[in-house]
């Protein structure tokens, strides 16, 4: 049977700290659900909020839904808006930034290898 | 290098048929860009439009993007619209119909198991 749901009932994760501001992720598609072979996650970035700036050994696949963002790739920036979507590869060092007025919307799928 | 695009500058497969109404396909990020684990397409439904009612050996992961769609799956009716997201397993017979006026328009994510 399909899982079927809508994101704003989905819990958020809250991150904030030194490296990271005002995002919410939410896991719309995981493992729990019994998907197995990757994951879809939507963020959710505040005016003013980024991703930390890291690196891992997975990709994301990431479409924009609402908003406009800056992504930081390999130190070259790129501008995003409603119906852009970027390809970051494993082991990329990548950062997300809210580059507008008002909050930013992205999916970005990785490999289950990634976790959530 | 990241690979960033917008979704107009992806030329779109149309599917047009008996079993396939109205259908346009774009695949965002796959094989061609270099992943190897799932591919990212954009699906647009024209009002009354249809994907067709089927299964295979491999899931979807959906999130709506634009407009109202519903989803059959298993021959369960679930009404979709911005901000829905669906998990079709493996093998459930399913179908995405345009339900709403203008145009629908969804993220749909195959394993590169599925083609694109």
């Amino acid at each position: 049977m399909a899982y079927v749901g809508k994101e704003r009932e989905v819990q958020p994760v809250i991150y904030d700290g030194d490296e990271v501001k005002g995002v919410e992720k939410r896991v719309l598609i995981g493992p729990k659900h019994g998907a197995g072979n990757y994951v879809m996650r939507l963020f959710t970035l505040q005016e003013g909020g980024y991703t930390p700036k890291h690196s891992h050994p997975w990709e994301h696949e990431v479409y924009v839904v609402e908003g406009e963002l800056e992504l930081e790739a390999s130190g070259e920036i790129h501008r995003l808006s409603q119906g852009s979507f970027a390809f970051v590869k494993a082991n990329e060092e990548h950062q997300f930034r809210n580059a507008g007025s008002g909050s930013a919307k992205f999916i970005c799928v990785i490999p289950t290898s990634g976790g959530e």
